[in-house]
């Protein structure tokens, strides 16, 4: 059945997945559901730990059993060691048939894609695989499917229920013996625990993972004891260097330098840079040109910024301590510039994942953005984006906030170089749809700029500007004629994964690619 | 159906309620059961205003209806305008027959008593019913039950689906357009909201009332946008002289002064006292002084505590302040030093009163406390207390969070003077048990001091001390001897109001009183 992106979703993963088809971005606007509800096990005593010897011990403890669903965030990204640690201790149980259900997956999990071959992982839901996973799932090695949700859409799942967490399995930079959690002040900080928030509320059985115990009452506190049955200490929960990856080096690449300027004057340039207005950008090159050249607009302008939000690097905290930027509301932390700055500035904000995104709640932060600056592998001449399989068709990236910003930001705008490698970024169609282009207000390139024909108010004002305007189609036949018209990938029928939209419908599939060689 | 304090819980109740009898306090220790969730109708869209004119209008937009479950919180204590304001448009539109939901009600509501005559009330959930409220439901001019419930009992009841909250009102001292609620920064600062954290959470639909909009983000917040639904202003939610009372000046009351003396060897004696204990006080003046005859001590010894749980007053901030006590978990501020500390001092940490007190979660502070100091009306031989109903048998009283911190303390002591007025306050058998005595571990009065018969280890310790020991028998043969043997209080025969213990179980029933002057 064709959805409001055209893709053709085949019933019977509509019929699998008990799915609707994508009918575009408000489609579920003043919808109402019921939420979920976990099982609680009530603590009525006074015995005051919850401490546990070992992760097998915890596991015996959580009653894990085959079929089961179980859970992890990613703030410690390439340098996570809480999901092998885990995963090793429960394939020594032999347990089969696992829902993996991970905030987001990368190489740092490398080592535990065995697991999927051997049946103890059958489903995956996940804001991307990146790394021999991705690889693996594309290669037709899970045996279910792997789901692809955005940040707010993953919150979506677990709190309507559609994903329900028996175990939730929580890295903690700092813990105390009653499940307290805090992601500053211990060995491997992070800044936040805000992918793990959903999880600790709706997740019957919550581990707490720390390598640092501190006494009691660790506070505050980013998750409560009142949501944690279990407390294991171990050696490292994560590798400090990785992370937090230092700050990114000022670029000199001149195509991205080029691409930052255009944003910036764009943005500049619109009605809704002006005192007060919101802004959330990426930690690539370009994202952070243009955030400096921004600040440079904002100061000579005396314009602030009534809040960032992010995913957060240096520059935006850099704007905070100038007091360019009055608060920061933080889902994630890049580099260790932001780490500190989550720990120490009282004006930057722990926020969860659901405040941040979550579509099926009350309002999230992403409602409130004027601006978002997206980076995209592929953006089409419908304006669809594709942030999760490669131009070779395997899964490699992940959609974070991508389609929850886009949708919700006044103005969102894609920074894509014209070409990446030898691929066109601007394409006649992308190889899988992951944000919906009538989410996507602009597309800025190294050759010019093109902004989508349903925001004929930005064309209006921007229209006899310096800034270099080209339609999306000019933008791809530029790209086509660096690189010639590309091929079309060639998949097999088996579909292997779907590209969750924020509400919970189909946006694409993924399908299996046809050549596959594991050590490649 | 006699319960475990031996109290007769009529079969029609048990049957009318759906409840069980009490059968204990750590009956209901390692329960499973599944947490409610609310109906949410979802924000996508980013129009970014939840701002409604006027409560006349919020109430249409929520739909209001007859039977209804309503909510309010109590942080606003002799000042709340809230409750009056609501219910007064709410009274317009002829609605009947709704379940009035509070943290507590007081004598601030006395103007609201006519709703129940006139059935717009037919229902009401609260930690206690002080002023005309009490009397009036006293007097059975309440059509159905009145429920009392401790804070922890109450966030129980909310989050297991007991009680399903409709529409939730939250007087909020600043809020934004979009719903962050806090309980600093505004005209009628009340230090803390988290007696409304579980109606934010579990209510369908939920309105914030202020009198001071704030630029959004309003952060920090104790109540997040994602759980709002519309922000009305108003003129004035509450009368800031009478929400924080002046600081309790240090009592002359030689029998406090006395009680406070021995309550603070006792505690000082017991093997709890040691580096890093916790403590919880009430706001009483025997309390207060206790608290400082405490610090003395800590100080001579240097002994710190390592968190102060509360309902807070000006002496446990001042033992923040003097690092005496390094952090203070606050739920409730009853003075504006309390307040103040709130709002400032950053080991001062905001907690909701499902953290503070719940019995059905993982585990809650009061789980954590070493001391809590407690007042009562009454006290029986059994250590049975009674806090909610005076002895003419009117409802007077609340149960806070007296079961709570009774059952979680390791050592839970209350003080009452032998005689209140003519009132024998250790007597034979209390009016109504409210407090089972199972949790009582020692009673101290101006005449001794009498420690539970099952805390023989406590009598070990203490019984060389040259604390003044007696059983409880002895202090209820003092006070007997000088009030004289006190009379029961006649009841008619129709059940008012259940005592319900933390656990959702009935601990007692409230009877309608004999003779009733509605103007006294």
């Amino acid at each position: 059945m064709l959805n409001a992106v055209k893709r053709d979703i085949p019933e019977e993963i509509l019929k699998q997945t008990n799915k609707e088809v994508f009918k575009g971005t408000h489609h579920f606007d003043q919808h109402v559901y019921q939420k979920d509800g976990p099982k609680i096990k009530t603590v009525i005593n006074s015995q005051g730990t919850k401490l546990v010897d070992s992760i097998a011990e915890v596991l015996k403890k959580c009653e894990i059993k085959d079929g089961m669903t179980i859970s992890f965030h990613h703030h410690f990204r390439g340098g996570d060691k809480v999901v092998n640690m885990v995963m090793e201790e429960i394939h020594k149980l032999g347990i089969k048939n696992l829902t993996l259900s991970a905030s987001s997956l990368g190489s740092q999990n490398d080592e535990i894609v065995y697991m999927l071959e051997d049946e103890t992982i059958t489903n995956i839901e996940s804001s991307g695989v990146r790394g021999q996973i991705g690889q693996a799932i594309s290669n037709g090695k899970l045996k279910g499917l792997a789901t692809m949700r955005s940040h707010g859409g993953r919150v979506r799942a677990i709190e309507s229920g559609e994903t329900h967490i028996d175990i939730a399995f929580i890295g903690a930079p700092t813990a105390d013996e009653y499940g307290n959690l805090n992601a500053n002040g211990g060995k491997a900080n992070c800044g936040v625990l805000s992918y793990s928030a959903v999880d600790a509320m709706y997740a019957d059985k919550v581990v707490a993972i720390t390598d640092c115990l501190v006494p009691f009452p660790n506070l505050p506190a980013q998750i409560s004891q009142t949501n944690v049955d279990y407390v294991v200490v171990v050696d490292e929960i994560g590798d400090p260097s990785k992370i937090a990856t230092g700050a990114a080096k000022p670029t000199t690449d001149q195509r991205k330098l080029l691409m930052a300027k255009y944003c910036t004057d764009l943005v500049t340039k619109t009605p809704y840079f002006k005192e007060g207005f919101s802004y959330q950008t990426g930690v690539g090159g370009a994202s952070i040109a243009s955030t400096k050249y921004l600040a440079e607009v904002m100061r000579e302008k005396n314009i602030h910024m009534s809040f960032g939000v992010g995913g957060l690097t240096k520059p935006m905290c850099d704007l905070l301590e100038e007091g360019l930027c009055q608060k920061l509301v933080d889902t994630q932390d890049f580099d260790q510039d932001a780490v500190n700055s989550a720990a120490t500035n009282p004006n930057h904000f722990y926020i969860t994942a659901g405040e941040y995104a979550n579509p099926f709640n009350k309002g999230a932060y992403v409602n409130k953005l004027d601006f978002v600056i997206l980076a995209a592998l592929e953006v089409d001449i419908n304006f669809n984006c594709n942030v999760v399989v490669g131009s070779d068709g395997v899964i490699t990236g992940a959609q974070g906030g991508h389609p929850d910003t886009a949708a919700g930001a006044k103005c969102a705008i894609v920074i894509v170089p014209i070409t990446q490698g030898r691929i066109p970024s601007v394409c006649s169609e992308v190889t899988t749809v992951t944000t919906p282009g009538e989410d996507v207000d602009v597309v800025v390139t190294d050759y010019g700029i093109a902004i989508n024909p349903k925001r004929q108010d930005l064309i209006e004002v921007l229209k006899d500007s310096d800034l270099p305007l080209k339609t999306i189609e000019e933008l791809r036949d530029i790209a086509y004629s660096i690189t010639g018209t590309p091929e079309k990938v060639e998949f097999k029928e088996r579909v292997v994964g779907i590209i969750e939209a924020r509400d919970g419908s189909i946006m694409d599939v993924v399908r299996q690619v046809k050549p596959y060689s594991f050590d490649d």
